[in-house]
């Protein structure tokens, strides 16, 4: 059985944000994730961790895009009615949360932690995330949402692969531990 | 005799600050240019355009680490006495400047604009940059000097390869044209 990879695997612009400062991710569009191998990532994952408003931003855009993959919403408030199957709420604390996914007994694959950016960086904080796929957009915008902020700043990643796309999409693929 | 390249050529963070909020690049320290061929790239450079504060920067460090290569102060003031040979201050546009180097009849190299963010941002705003290396340096800022603005968000670059150096340095290489 192998380790459970907590991993971050995300679009970022050439200036490293995941999105405008609205939030909009429209820059996207034009790229398809089956370039990227996303179902073959994908595959990997037995669990989605995802901030609250990320999951209402998902959900917003109609069907429900991972299947029924167990997902875990961070969120102090009940999800809704239409919530897609084996959702739960979560609103207890990263580390009791962590533990608990490592703990596991099974081999029920890794461990996405989706977004946003605030989620992804309270795990960057706190030394929870093993790999770090980045998806650099050949795209400049110039402001928006870092991807980082200032409580990651201890972090010192280790490169692992690189590869350009036809898209000029350019994956940086890094370890954190 | 080839075509005049005018090259972009900088180390940025991971989350792409040039520099931190107070212009300091002491996270630079522990990574070496010699592994990124550095000598290699400015034996190909035959002009450097540097802007006034970043020229005063780098005088400060002592030693003027370009040897005698045209160097090309964008300032509108006059330079020092302790001026390096081969430098001049120039406080005119930067497209007579631009047209005035590409017209020019003998092969004397590429252009490097070396400096600060601002100038760098200038040129990519007026698509007068025909290359981009960017040195990924593994080390979250989490804030700094952005290596693009708003005003170069029209870019689209398109990459043509990546190198993963023993430091975890990873080289970005675009054409901008």
């Amino acid at each position: 059985m192998g380790k459970k990879l907590f991993r971050v695997y995300v679009a970022v612009s050439l200036d490293s944000y995941v999105a405008r400062p609205n939030g909009a991710v429209d820059w996207l569009d034009d790229y398809d994730p089956t370039e990227f191998d996303f179902e073959a990532f994908l595959d990997r994952i037995g669990t989605l961790i995802i901030g609250r408003r990320t999951f209402d931003q998902v959900m917003s855009y109609g069907e429900w895009p991972y299947g029924d993959r167990r997902t875990i919403v961070l969120t102090s408030h009940p999800l809704g009615d239409d919530a897609p199957e084996n959702t739960v709420a979560f609103g207890g604390s990263l580390m009791e949360l962590t533990d608990a996914l490592r703990n596991e007994r099974i081999d029920n694959g890794d461990v996405w932690i989706v977004g946003g950016a605030s989620v992804i960086n309270q795990f960057l904080f706190a030394n929870m995330v093993d790999q770090l796929d980045l998806f650099v957009i050949p795209v400049v915008l110039g402001e928006g949402i870092s991807l980082f902020d200032k409580d990651t700043s201890h972090l010192r990643p280790t490169p692992v692969s690189t590869q350009i796309y036809e898209s000029g999409v350019v994956k940086m693929e890094y370890r954190l531990k």
